[in-house]
């Protein structure tokens, strides 16, 4: 590879050196590494959001790109580390559901890391710096990785489909809280698209009755609240130059009735 | 260009993985791009502290650098993107003033963006990948973009000159409060040398009156306000090891009086 | 140098731009530099912070990588700048005890950097992009530096071993609290290695008895306090998925007993 792109996500924040511990080791192993920062400021522990993050993130990547993303507090426990593959990129992180979006979306092959493999060094507090860095380094490389490989079948998801409650009704969830308080549900344009006469959609959210799909945030008048897709293709409540999930007082996992 | 600078400045934060999007579509058409991250820690929609951040930042990198600076509340209405050309560096993004000072500094071209010569792909509410970040690499690649671009006369601009209220007397105004709290004033060194008599500048703010421009912080006692010149050459007022901004209350748009 | 790496840690956030103008200056003096995000998040003015970020990276990096440390509450005042070249690397900063655990661990050289040789320019409040930026760049260079630099001797550290106060009793300091509460303590596994009986060990913090050192967090139940050692071989007190500092109401220089 010419350019070897490395990217990384993770919630260590950078105040502690933990991410450039992972940078340095790459950097060690592959000098001609491109590194790129997709996020550090994942909230601690919150592998939803890391998911959520990469799936905005991934799709726009060069071919070959390797993704490190490690939110792990399951870190030196039995949980497994894995390597994924698609047919444009690949991953390396913990077995805990944060490449969920990766496997919804696409065909993948997954293989876990054998611990066992590795140098005695290994901290079990930090496979960040130890076992994922080193081996992204070495997809980079092009190397063959089979000796530190076991196939792995069923990896973890926490993507569920919306629930439908009716025949015109489902119960979505607010998938994800982002940076300006938009609140993105767990409801796809291809889903709506696939029904007919779709264009009658409503969302009830507490006393409040949303309907019609706003091309734009700005389509809505200066601090109303509106529905629109967002730049991924799930459905989002937004409020235009506000913040919807401080005026509604709603976040992750709260429910949302959606008619059709 | 062999190596193809492009600097990113937005205020999506990191952890929803928006600017990963751009940094992923950047590498996917210019591969050998060198992507450095000026800041995405913007406070949101806040395109004065975007264009001083900017300020701060873009004269000191490389020739032809280009910068993709996304500030964007009226992404999606009929806000223009822009694209600007100066004699050093590219600029693009919004035309929503945050490029004022570009505009103040030095010589420019500006073009608006024709968004209709683009894909039909286009996110109504994330121009920052779809086409600000392409148009960032296909400048680094040495295109010829005439066919995205159209003429575009009088640019926004915010900046305006300290209002004078007397002959020897200026009412100034908070331009930035920076991160260590100093309080960042519209005027400039150069503004000053031209006067005569220049030595004898005071500031009143609230009930004291500070002489004397220090040339470094710590010229002034522990915790003592002072005035200095900040390193782009604009006035401010700063707390030794403090944070003026918290003690004094004082914030963007606040009122300062300068005597000469 | 093939690919020289600059990795860059400050307190300076990155909203203001301060970053971007080192990062610019110091691609416009190695435009085939490899620029490397540390940590802009240190506190501010924060030396101690930054010292252990630095610990935590720098042993992973490549050979002949340049590091920019500037946490610089004395910038302006009589406070040196240095140079500072181990083995494998080297440091640019102020001499304030930033590179403090690099002198602890293994052999340096020292230098001053002399301001006079550098052009008139250098802004007193700024030293990160008019002194240290082009320096580090011209290393990267390979230059020939001796007119900017004069011997040092016995540069700043903080860095104090365990006070002893019994035959088999320490009194700890917490020297770092870590993004995620963990209370990292100023007693390294070498120097636990090398007592006879070490096996024994107990912390007491607070009314809490701690004993037994974990090999991971998840040695312990959910919730719960525990030993282990830090990724750089540190003890540290954490909480399983959990804030040990906040939940124990304990921060940087709070004493800590330990037993052996």
């Amino acid at each position: 590879m010419k350019h070897p792109v490395i990217a990384l996500l993770t919630d260590f924040g950078t105040e502690d050196g933990y991410v450039g511990a992972m940078k340095g080791r790459i950097l060690t192993d592959l000098p001609e590494a491109h590194l790129v920062d997709i996020s550090h400021q994942i909230r601690p522990f919150d592998v939803r959001q890391a998911a959520f993050c990469l799936n905005n993130s991934y799709p726009y990547f060069p071919d070959k790109t390797v993704f490190v993303a490690v939110v792990d507090p399951g870190v030196g426990t039995e949980r497994r580390g894995m390597m994924v593959k698609t047919s444009h990129h690949y991953f390396v992180g913990p077995d805990n559901g944060i490449f969920s979006f990766v496997f919804h979306r696409e065909g993948f092959q997954a293989w876990e890391i054998s611990l066992g493999t590795f140098s005695e060094d290994v901290s079990p507090t930090f496979h960040g710096r130890d076992v994922f860095a080193p081996l992204a380094a070495w997809i980079g490389r092009g190397e063959n990785l089979s000796k530190y490989l076991l196939p792995l079948r069923e990896p973890q998801t926490f993507l569920r489909p919306p629930h439908r409650v009716g025949e015109k009704e489902f119960q979505l969830e607010v998938l994800h809280v982002d940076h300006f308080g938009n609140l993105i549900l767990n409801f796809h344009k291809n889903e709506w698209l696939s029904f007919e006469d779709a264009s009658e959609l409503r969302v009830v959210v507490k006393d409040l009755e949303l309907r019609e799909i706003q091309p734009t945030f700005a389509a809505a008048p200066e601090g109303e609240l509106l529905l629109c897709w967002d730049s991924s293709g799930f459905l989002q409540i937004a409020r235009n130059q506000g913040n919807a999930s401080r005026s509604l007082a709603m976040g992750v996992g709260d429910p949302i009735r959606l008619l059709l």
